[in-house]
């Protein structure tokens, strides 16, 4: 397997340093726009293992379809990794099939609202515009995997064990994702300072959130609906999730029967604050703006007065949950509702790979399915979710103490009176 | 009088709409950065007089000195009114005194934080550099009459008046600023968009508030400090007040007794909610930051993405409210509470005017000072604020009704329960 990484930010550095432990690969090429970015990837991961010179920088346009195929083609890839913004998905993904890769990514393109309904039902959905394209991929013979980051990603694979392994039928697969992260600056004062992009933050969380029932189909919500306290393992507690748009909720019901899929993101009131205030201002724009001699993005702007989320591990004390809560019917015919989580501890994580454990928590996945992808253990053709795939392979090859899996351990909770309650 | 306006932004272009109505001065000369606007603002309001050819257009760039000095010089101006962002008042300050000219200013220079105790002591105070160079316009006999807006200005006024006419002791001269002003947009919702500058109002809201008491002297407390609700009149009902770094603060305890004196906003929860996220995102900044290619202040983009305060007149409904609110002991010996104010009603300031109601408060109150010094009823020499002159002749060419006066009603109202409880 020759892999093209796209993109060398806090998701893509980590996958570098992640994947280099790892023998099922021969080459991974690790590209950015900012060639010294990629460079530094390189050299870190390298570092991490004696001997190893499988790792090689280079530079990339990730807007432009043709330099992501005469990339995958100079360097014989077989498979390109997707790990930057959203905004990039078509040109990466139609590259990689024009030079006759297969893809994954973490994200899938993008959404555009209802012309008119904009709070109520759905216009252009996220992936839209891969899907529209699967055709193509299944009669080339060749794979998309897309949405195999953490969430999307691991949550659909959870859905996927607990459909086959855990209920007879389903009444909900709802992700739910919390965190007690914290950043201090140099005085010890917390900080505001969001882990992940915070341009894809705006983009999902901003955006009209999606839910999917069987009767009802897709359809959207205002933003921040439905808020609900949840309880997060492993000493987060609770934490207030609302309704994020997220690609779970496009993905689960096209592989997976379930009454109803939702999208909760334990936002917590600062930041649907912060959120809401950057709308009413307008500083969530990505159209340019004005301003003196020179014209910018506001959401870019804004960025850049963030401190950049691949740079505050080491500023950061606390814990990251993603997980998928699903309730219905166990096999044996009674009400069930288990919460299926994977947690991060950033000590852990910037202590083993030196990345912050959002981008490490996202990273480790795609790595974990390029292996099963290698090894033959996951196979198809089209463009696939993780659904798509049996989830005990994977499950098992994350969970698996090293040096024969990636020594991070999933766990499963079932919580009786939640489902009594009806949560 | 030959007057340069510098700057014909909101505040400037309603100058000079309230000015084309008098006969005190021979010139008006109305200078901006940008030609076109300046020239906008000639056309609007010659128009407003039929015959009228006083005022010209003219570009300046008012951050240099020089630039005003030769402006000053090529019209024999002698009254530059200084109308643009507190930025720029001291290249304007010293371009007047340069050439020669009389000054006017309705903000003042810019204060800079207490470097280890921002928010219990005073560091460089606002209008310091100004009142530095007291000596030498004294020296020269000349006068720059500082503040001399709405708020600052009129307020101080009021507390010239309050202390010669209607106490014997001030306990608080406590300046109160509030509004039911609400701006919709083409489908009727409510959109937001402040009525003032908001490089200014980040500027007087996020600074430490400054308070001054006789025994103490002037202080600083933490931002949005002693919220009060006070009830302003004339249907605007009850507004949220909270401390804020103000001009009066700094002017009233140079001129007039008083035990303690205030400066409270009405900004209300949602403003003072945005005003906090601006902060903690680092938006609030005036240092540039790189995006991309080029480099932007954080703040401009902030007031680029906003509209423009000067345009938001015809979709903005309701009153604005300036005053002050003074406890002490009448000239009778008895405890009195007296708030004096001025409100200004949208709608009639967009009929009249055609300028909102925010900068046409702000902007009738230099066009009267002006006009007192033309006419001789105010005259002094040095750096003064509107307490050092007599406040009689100021409130009643202010109220008279035209065409003798600007027609523009101030009250008085006692609230001797107010006083009682300590309000």
């Amino acid at each position: 397997m020759r892999i093209l990484l796209v993109g060398s930010g806090g998701v893509g550095d980590a996958v570098a340093r992640i994947a280099v432990e790892r023998d099922f690969f021969e080459l991974l090429v690790v590209a950015d726009y900012d060639e010294a970015r990629a460079k530094a990837t390189v050299e870190a991961a390298t570092a991490r293992r004696p001997g190893e010179g499988r790792l090689v920088a280079a530079q990339v346009d990730a807007s432009s379809a043709e330099a992501v195929e005469a990339l995958v083609r100079e360097h014989g890839a077989t498979h390109v990794l997707n790990a930057v913004d959203p905004r990039f998905v078509m040109p990466i993904f139609r590259g990689a099939f024009a030079a006759g890769a297969d893809y994954l990514d973490m994200a899938m393109s993008l959404s555009q609202r209802h012309p008119e309904q904009p709070y109520a039902e759905t216009g252009v959905k996220l992936g839209d515009e891969q899907f529209a394209l699967a055709q193509e991929w299944e009669a080339a013979g060749r794979l998309a995997l897309v949405g195999i980051g953490v969430e999307p990603g691991l949550s659909d694979v959870f859905a996927r064990y607990a459909s086959d392994h855990l209920f007879s039928e389903i009444d909900e697969l709802g992700t739910r994702d919390g965190a007690n992260l914290a950043v201090h600056d140099e005085h010890g004062n917390e900080v505001f300072a969001p882990s992940f992009s915070i341009w894809t933050t705006i983009e999902e969380c901003l955006n009209p959130p999606v839910v999917w029932e069987k009767d009802r189909g897709w359809f959207t919500t205002p933003a921040f609906s439905e808020p609900e306290v949840f309880e997060f393992p492993e000493g987060i507690g609770p934490v207030e999730c609302v309704n994020v748009e997220h690609e779970e909720v496009l993905l689960m019901p096209r592989w997976l029967d379930a009454k109803r899929v939702t999208f909760k993101y334990g936002l917590g009131d600062e930041f649907i604050g912060v959120l809401k205030t950057l709308n009413t201002l307008g500083l969530d724009r990505t159209e340019k703006v004005r301003v003196g001699g020179v014209e910018v993005s506001p959401r870019d702007v804004v960025a850049a007065c963030l401190p950049d989320p691949a740079t505050i591990g080491p500023r950061m004390t606390g814990k990251t949950c993603a997980g998928l809560w699903v309730t219905g019917t166990g096999k044996d015919g009674q009400p069930r509702g288990t919460y299926l989580y994977h947690v991060a501890d950033n000590e852990q994580t910037m202590r083993d790979y030196g990345a912050q454990c959002v981008v490490w928590q996202t990273a480790v996945n795609p790595v974990v399915a390029l292996e099963l992808l290698a090894t033959g253990a996951w196979s198809g053709s089209g463009v696939l979710a993780p659904e798509a795939f049996d989830a005990v392979p994977f499950l098992d090859l994350l969970k698996a103490p090293k040096p024969e899996g990636y020594g991070s351990p999933w766990g499963m909770e079932d919580r009786p009176a939640a489902v009594a309650t009806g949560d």
